[in-house]
């Protein structure tokens, strides 16, 4: 259950939400959560056939639905919408935006900012945090307590830094960002060079470049390119524990899933959906609205448009016709040693 | 080598372990290591043929082994126990126990703590922790330095967390549990919708719940549900770098082993074992007991007690068969095109 | 583009990486970047045709490059050598280390130091570092901010932690490694034994080794023995998010790209490059000089020198030869199907 701090009304809710209102309209609502944990102070959604009984018996103080199921829920405060979870989630978004209005702008007096760092405009910075040298904090940026943002990094307006991040020198970071706890951002790229038996190590002087609105999840890490830059494109959204390696671009608006890794210099499009754990090659190029399954092995470039699977990845529909003949494998492989046999006694 | 504070006589130890003492009987020990490593005050143990010359030859103050190795060891102090690994296990365990005991607690002036949060009974908070409004501890928790535990969290009594373990608002976490240094609790399920070329952000307003005596490896991640709870069963063992999705449900007595990723929604029963680098897609189950081979891809729901292998997996004993005739592959593959060549000719 | 605070002429240039100049040598240079960010004191490198117009109509001060391209780059200063991406490189290098000597020395107020600590010389160590009893720091060593280093923990000289490094009691770390940040060292091995229904804890009493010239990458993990020691070897280099599991042994000057997983006493030799992802079973051995393809699995012992990829693995030669064929598998089928079906009306 999420409790906000601000109570809304059904006018208020219907302000935000459209659509119809079933029923009482002296509620006061101030929480969301699943049925089971319902009080009547709660909004819940209903638009699965298989929840409506376990919604009806819900004290929950309104229910957000469509026409459809209206009838089955009783007489409970309903809201009727088209589309029942878009209409929910958008009012759960309000509702956090109240609550990052209420927000604290403070920078803590632990925090350790170097006197050459720049704000524009109101910023939070947590306790332990240790802010580096011309560091430049766009307007409303909030950075938790115990981050790391090290010397000549920007941040853009209204990013949010969860605790423990990492951020090493010369980074960008766009507006709007969410880099969740446990991100690196800029760590030296993976190269070394063979030579009399050691392995030398390239230094690594680029940075790294993410645009504006990029999410990145826990523990996930984006290494600085050797020469010019890491960047990742607006609007892309980056899971848990993703590894991205040294001078890779990566476009617009692509979902890369938890655990994905794309070694040094992968090129990859806008729109890309990469499944959880796909790995890719270097210096390889995944073209725009390219979708590649799980645990896929991407060792050569993909056109626009691709869907791909398996490893090494290939056109999806391929390899599903793969692995259906895969099972019948054993029992050609026997008759094909029966007509040896066969052959051998002729 | 791990040494103790507190030295042990012999008579100490066979209170502990039971089995019966060989030689003489006046020792302190106040060690336990590899017999390369030892020295008059180490307890070594003794139960595989390719280490007995090694232990003979080394100065450990006391050997724990069985009968079947004890005559071939020397005239060294033995103690003969039928399961002798278990028994200097318990061993171990009783000595670190004892140094637990000299835990101090306190709470480090650095740490900084909303007045806001209770303890029931003593607790230990390390230098630069900061702990959020409404934290509940339980009696023993142990947090080492630098972690974050945010506002509305409940840790149970005797739970360890390692430094920089990093926790979310809301969550709820069982007693006994440990979690490993980079721990991430409660950031944000990984769930978008694409609409007008935008990837917006669905809220993420569930938490996440992990019963009692379960242990999280090092920079293992676990997502809050979109709403109500991801749960983690009592007695879990989750290694390092493990992924677990938002809204996932996770038995009890199972075993994830590194490197694990589970999308979101998937849910997965008692005692199952998933080795190292498995996936699992969402929205699927995982029986009870089911075994699933490394690096294996869950596509669709197990049974329990499945023994799975593979991408997709299958049962294990399918796949292998798979993989013993996919060598002759190429084989089959020439003959087919010599017959086809052959046909043309006729 | 990565600027020095000092500047070079171009003889200082010539004194580091040898080579002939062409063109005025009154130049004074003070950063390596990309042609498409030159400025009159870039220094860039030219050995890749498809570079060449960007390069020649770029303002940058200086172009290292060799013979053959020299004459279509203008009229610019240059510096012909032989292997121009080498020389630039050791050009950066040199830069680089004349910004480590301005290296500031000092260990910071907030820095928590156990008075047992011992430091062989000077060393930095930066805000809210929790440094613990008896640990042993060699000279020169840098640890930056928000790192725990715990208990009888020595660290060698020269070697840098870089923000958030996690290192557990009694863990030694050789002269000059490098650990980024996130980094884990020392965490409890994975090890349990299922008992009365109880997964129960295998207590983990050995320490983690780690000797000369080992970079470690953000957020990997390096688990602590559970009797002995985990050990990594001199000069080899380790990328992001890696599992090292407990008392594996990996040899030296060994490559282990990102997201590779090592089960439990896995040996590793010498040279050895594992690919991207690549996993290993516990208690197997991968020789010297091996070779193992992206996502690969192995599952049994790799001899010196052998060149693998699959899962399991197995040669390269002939799981490329397998993932051939497999394309023509479904047409196989086919006709093994037709054939069986004209065989049943014969």
């Amino acid at each position: 259950m999420k409790k906000f701090h601000k109570a809304l009304s059904a006018q208020e809710i219907i302000a935000i939400t459209g659509g119809s209102w079933l029923g009482a309209n002296d509620v006061t609502l101030d929480n969301v959560c699943e049925a089971i944990e319902a009080n009547p102070s709660s909004v819940v959604f209903c638009e699965q056939e298989r929840l409506i009984s376990q919604i009806a018996e819900s004290p929950a103080g309104l229910i957000i639905t469509n026409s459809q199921f209206s009838e089955r829920l009783g007489a409970r405060p309903q809201l009727i919408v088209d589309t029942p979870y878009f209409s929910f989630m958008r009012l759960v978004s309000y509702w956090l935006s109240l609550e990052q209005k209420m927000q604290n702008w403070s920078i803590h007096p632990t925090a350790i900012v170097d006197p050459s760092a720049r704000f524009e405009g109101e910023v939070s910075i947590g306790a332990y945090c240790v802010i580096g040298a011309n560091v430049s904090l766009g307007k409303g940026v909030i950075i938790s307590e115990s981050c790391s943002v090290q010397a000549n990094t920007s941040i853009g307006a209204e990013s949010v830094l969860h605790p423990r991040v990492c951020i090493y020198p010369d980074s960008v970071i766009g507006k709007k960002c969410i880099l969740h706890s446990g991100v690196v951002i800029g760590a030296d790229g993976f190269g070394y060079l063979l030579l009399d038996g050691i392995q030398q190590k390239i230094p690594q002087v680029g940075n790294v470049v993410i645009r504006d609105d990029v999410e990145i999840g826990a523990n996930s890490t984006i290494d600085r390119a050797t020469l010019g830059s890491t960047e990742i494109g607006k609007g892309t959204k980056i899971d848990n524990l993703v590894q991205i390696g040294h001078n890779c671009v990566v476009g617009e608006h692509s979902i890369l899933c938890a655990q994905v890794g794309l070694a040094g210099s992968t090129i990859v499009g806008d729109y890309v959906y990469l499944a959880g754990q796909v790995g890719a090659a270097g210096h390889i190029s995944i073209g725009s609205k390219a979708m590649v399954g799980a645990q896929s092995g991407i060792a050569a470039s993909i056109p626009e448009g691709g869907k791909y699977f398996g490893t090494p990845a290939i056109d999806a529909n391929s390899m599903k016709r793969i692995i259906v003949a895969q099972k019948y494998l054993p029992e050609l492989l026997r008759d094909y040693q029966k007509r040896l046999k066969e052959d051998s006694h002729d």
